[in-house]
Formats: structure tokens, C-alpha cells, sequence
């Protein structure tokens, strides 16, 4: 009963946080004698404003996915289970904030970086998280699963950290690698266990 | 147990993007001296607002009530029914932001194609769920009545077209076209069944 | 369980409904130099936007306590019953912008009649639930809990619409007939009960 | 299932007050030839923004893990607690705003008042909503649990008071008392216990 409640107060978090992005899409009031047109998106810098929505509303849509898995194979909550899922929470509800800065950045560095540093916030909240259930439940079976998940879990931290660096090196690649690690967890799960176990793994 | 969380998450995107339609609905603050009246309203510009919000409140509510049939028929999800319906959340999470342009935009054709386009994409984005859905789940009688309701979403996509075409040839066509198919689908099934079987259909 | 989806989305719609009225409560930001100070709350108009927000508050907690025990009492859905709660939510979903203009008025006569029409509406649109409920339902024991609640119900909208008549003759008895039928719905019912039962009863 | 519908709508209520504080996070767009910094951040005053967003988030997530503790221990609801109920909601949700007020205060002495006077208010609220329940309830442990709760409960508003009449003193030292509070509820139970168990207790 109180997984559920957990699960239904992020749900919340999570729809109002993928929703109120929505409301940077704004395009200022035509002027009485001006008809509107879509070159009227164009100068209000909409295309980069629904870029960074698409690549944020992917992002969370992935993490409710995930949290959703978690959230499954823990048997029973505690306060620690509680607060590190607020904590993700937290992260996660800047979201909307740095993905406005990106959209209004015109190719800054500064907003690139800061979007990569709270994803990769988020990705470390997620991780807590996820060890505090092992922890918390101690299945044989949801360790080997959490485990299995892994790898992409740690290739994301670093991908987010050479985004944050790169973010001043050159912006564009920042972005492209913002994109990888979405695209990495779009993909299903059986490719990528494929080609991960191509290269050797010593805890197999 | 996944099937009630997907509702629920869906359940709170589609909530929030119902209601926060409604902040569009603003009032500039009277000034000193000036008392509001009703032609103030009439001034901001209001009623083309609230004809998009009621269009819109209309649209979402036939999409809730349809995603709330659907999913009542899938026994178990899967990873792209998961990502199916979060493309069909995608879409709709548009809807305040072409509702928004279509109410300010004194009658252009641009936000009236785009409002018809966002429709069509969510239109799209519903028939690719349901086939989602019946492909998982494969039960006669699903697959029966989903078959069954596909008249309407198989003339829906012509007219919202249709719409987006008209919006640059007389615009207040494309208007009436998106109020026929938010009808049509408001209209209770039965009477739609009757119309729609006095054609020759090759299923039956 | 097809209730408690309408119910859970209800429940959403209500949630943001009656929390989106704080975004109206904002002071601007002091410039530099100025320090912030109680009187900054007076001089934003803020006290008539507080009474407005308490009022709307209010209505909404009525309206979710009397929407849940109404939907207790259903026991399948069916169409009607679900667009009759659509349409009720459409009403409430104007309670914010109904309550901004109301706040931000300095007491003018056309916004405290929106506030009243908006109330009689969404009590209408409450009628009309009912009885599709009860249509559907048919059950004597709950057809008689409705009757015997229905005495407010049917006073209820005589005050709202002297309340739009009166916003135009002197709009602080306006005001102060909404205030009187919130009392009425916060009073627990016994006690109105007896009230109302001194008076003779033709149903009786 | 009345128990759960008041946590599921508390739950909208309390998801919707933590993410809409996130709104306030908001850079001016950069005009055209200015690169965005982080330099615009500290210029936009962001740093006690956010420093008041972490405060509140942290308050509303608490309030959340209590009030999910509260209502598990509630067998049946009734009027009392649910308005109780409302009367909760209201004071969290005025939260957004006095956090919007003091993240833009620069110190000044009155949105730290108000801030605390709005906690206090809370504090209040969620004692009134306790009593409700223990009097419906009237189970020996639940009422024994609750007493053993109490000891925060009891300091708790004893330093909000102290906040507010601080706040006009020296401002910091408000800003701390309300740190403090949070803190005490952060920290597990256990050792706070184990520190309050040092002093007598008359009621053991």
C-alpha cells in the first residue's frame, strides 16, 4: 500500500514536471494588422525552445519508465527508500527550468552545461535510489536484474560529465551527446545487452 | 498492476494539460480608475480564446475517454505500448500551445493548420497505440471491437487533412471541419453504427 | 474500476484546478534598493486577490467532498455519466479565471456576475451529474440520499443568480451571497436538516 | 476506498505545490548578441530563489511523508477530517507563493515573517487534522504513536514563532530557525527520539 502512494506522488511529479514544459511554447500575440504565420515561430526562436522540449519530455518519459521498474521490484518501503526518492524528485523538477535556459540559449555554453549537470544529478539520485531498494529487499533475483541494468547506467554519468565539459569546448557536441544517452535508453534493452556483451565482462 | 500505473500517469498528463488551457484565459489587470466591464473581455480578445478552449477541452476529453476504452482492453504492457502511449501524450501535451496561437491569432491560417496538424500527429499517434495493444494482446473479440471503432478514426485523419488544406484556402472551413470530427465523435456510438452501416462494408 | 479511473482524473482536474488559483497570489519583485514590506502585499491588490482565492478555494473543496460521495453512490458508467462529469469539469476548470478577474476587479459589478454565472453553471452541470447517476443507478436508497441532499441544491442556484443580479444593484451583497451558499454546503447537514425541516416538506 | 480517494487528491494537490515553485526558477531571455552565462544566473538573483525552492520543496516533501503516515493510521473518514483535511491543503498551498516572496526578498525582514507564519499556519493545520483523526479513531496505538510523534510537533511551532518575531530582528537568524525545523525532521526518528528520551517525560 505504501509503494503505491509513492508511486502515484511521483506519477503526479513527473506528469506536472513533462507538462508544464508546454508553457515555455509561446509565441507572442500578433499585433492588430499582423497575420500570424509560421515564420512567426521561427523569430519567436521556437525551433531550438521544441528541440530541448522533445529531448526533455524523452528524458523524462525514461526515468517515469525506469522508476516504474524500480519501483516494482521493491517489496517494501522505508524512510531512506522514501527521501532518496524525493531527492530524485528534486532533480527531476529542474528539469523544466534548465531545459527553458537551453531553449533561449541561442548555442551558449553555460545552459548546455547546466542542463548536463542535472541530468547527471538525476542519473546519481536514480542510482541511490536504486541501491537503497537492493539494500532495502536483498532479492537474489532483483540484485541479478539491477545489475543486469547496469551498464547503461554507467556509461550515462560519464556521457553527462564529457556533455558538461564539452558544453565549453564545442556547444553542438554537448547537445549530441545529450542525445546518445536518451537514444541508449530508447533502444531496447536486448540490442544493447548484445553489443555490451561483446566486450568481456568479468562478472559474468 | 503496470496496466493501472500507465492509466495513471496518463490519467495526470492529460489532467494537467486540460486544465492548464485555462491560464490562456487572462484578463489584462484593470487600471486605476477604469471599471472592468464585460467589453473588456471582448477586447483581450477573449471569445476566439475560449471558442479554442472549449475545442480543445472538447478534443482532450473524447481522447481521455477513448485512451480509457483502450487500455481497459490490454491485459498485459509492454515496453512500445509504454512508448506508444507517451508518443500519444507527446502530441497532446501540444494541444495548449496550438490552442493558445489558434485563440490569438485573429483568424490566420498558420495556427489553424498547425492546430489541425497536432491533431493528426495524436491521431496518428492513437492508431499506432491501439495496433500496439491489439498486437500484444490478440484476443478475438479486442481486435473485433477495436475493428468496430475504426470507422471514425479512419475519417478523422482525412478530415483534420482536409483541415489543415482548408486553413490556407478560407480559414473558417478548417475551424468547422475540427468541430465535425470533435462531434462525431461526441455523438454516441449506436446512432454513428446505424449511419455508417448503410454503407456496404467488406469486414463484415 | 472504471469509476475509479473517472474518479482519478476528477481527483487531477480538481487538484490543479485548485491550485493553479495561487499562481494569481504574486507580488512584484522589489526593485533594488526598495525593502520588501507588508504594505508591498496591500499596495499589489493582494487582499481582494486573497479573499477571492479563499472563496474559490472553498467552492472547489465543496465540490470535490460532494462530487466523491456522489460517485460513491454510482455503480456502473456508462457515456452520459462520464461527458455530464466532463462537463461539470469544464465549469470548475473556470473557477481560476473567474476568481483572477473577481480579485484584480476593485469591486466592479461585470466580474462578481461572472463569478456567479460560472457557480450557477458548474451547480447545473453537478444537477445534471446527479441525474444520469440516478438514471443509471435507479436504486431507491440512493435516489432518496439525493432528494434529501437536494434541498441546498435547490437553493442554491436561486443565490447565485441574485448574486449576478445584484452584482449590477450593489456588488458587496453579490460578494456576500457567495460567501452565504459556501456556509451552506460547510455547515455539516444534520444541522441544516432540522433547519430546513421546520419548514412543512410536500415529499414528506 | 473514501481514505484513499482523500490521500490520492492530497497527493494532486501536494505534486502540484512542489513543482509549481519550480516556475519561479525563470532567466530572462538573453537578447540578441549576449551569450548566456552563469553570470546571469547570480544577476537573475537565483541563488536565494533557490535556495528558498530547496527550503520549500523540503517542507512539502515532509508534510507528504507525514501526512502519508497520518492517513495510514485513520480507519474511517469523516466531514471533520476531511475539511481538516482541506484546511491543510490551503496553508501548503499559499507555500509557492510566500517562497516566491522571500527568494525575491533580499533579505528584507517581512517575506520571512510571512513565510513562517504560513509553516506555522501548517504546523497548525496538521495538528487540527491529527486530533480529527485519534478522535474518530480512538485506536490505543495509533494514539500512543501519535503522542510518541508529538515531541517535534511541539517544538516545531515554538521555533516558527521565534522565526517570525526573528525575521524583524535579524533576518539570518529567521532563515535558520526555519533550516533548523526542517532539519529536525529530516533526521530519522530514532535519534531524535534518543535525544528527547534524555530529558524526564511525565507522560511515561
Amino acid at each position: 500500500m505504501r509503494t503505491s502512494r509513492l508511486e502515484a506522488f511521483s506519477d503526479g511529479v513527473l506528469a506536472i514536471v513533462i507538462t508544464i514544459m508546454v508553457l515555455e511554447l509561446r509565441v507572442p500575440e500578433s499585433e492588430e494588422g499582423h497575420v500570424a504565420t509560421f515564420a512567426d515561430l521561427v523569430d519567436a526562436h521556437l525551433v531550438p525552445v521544441i528541440f530541448s522540449y522533445i529531448l526533455s519530455f524523452v528524458y523524462i518519459a525514461i526515468y517515469w519508465n525506469n522508476h516504474h521498474h524500480l519501483m516494482s521490484t521493491a517489496d517494501h518501503m522505508s524512510g531512506s527508500i522514501m527521501w532518496a526518492n524525493m531527492h530524485l524528485l528534486f532533480w527531476l523538477s529542474l528539469v523544466p527550468f534548465s531545459t527553458s535556459w537551453l531553449g533561449e540559449s541561442h548555442g551558449a555554453a553555460a545552459p548546455a552545461a547546466l542542463y548536463g549537470l542535472i541530468l547527471l544529478m538525476a542519473g546519481v539520485a536514480y542510482f541511490v535510489l536504486s541501491r537503497m531498494i537492493i539494500r532495502a529487499g536483498g532479492a537474489n533475483s532483483t540484485l541479478a536484474r539491477a545489475v543486469g541494468r547496469d551498464r547503461k547506467g554507467e556509461i550515462s554519468p560519464v556521457l553527462y560529465a564529457l556533455g558538461i565539459v564539452m558544453a565549453f569546448v564545442w556547444t553542438p557536441l554537448s547537445y549530441a551527446l545529450y542525445v546518445v544517452v536518451a537514444a541508449l535508453w530508447l533502444i531496447p534493452d536486448r540490442r544493447i545487452e548484445r553489443l555490451v556483451a561483446a566486450q568481456p565482462d568479468p562478472t559474468e
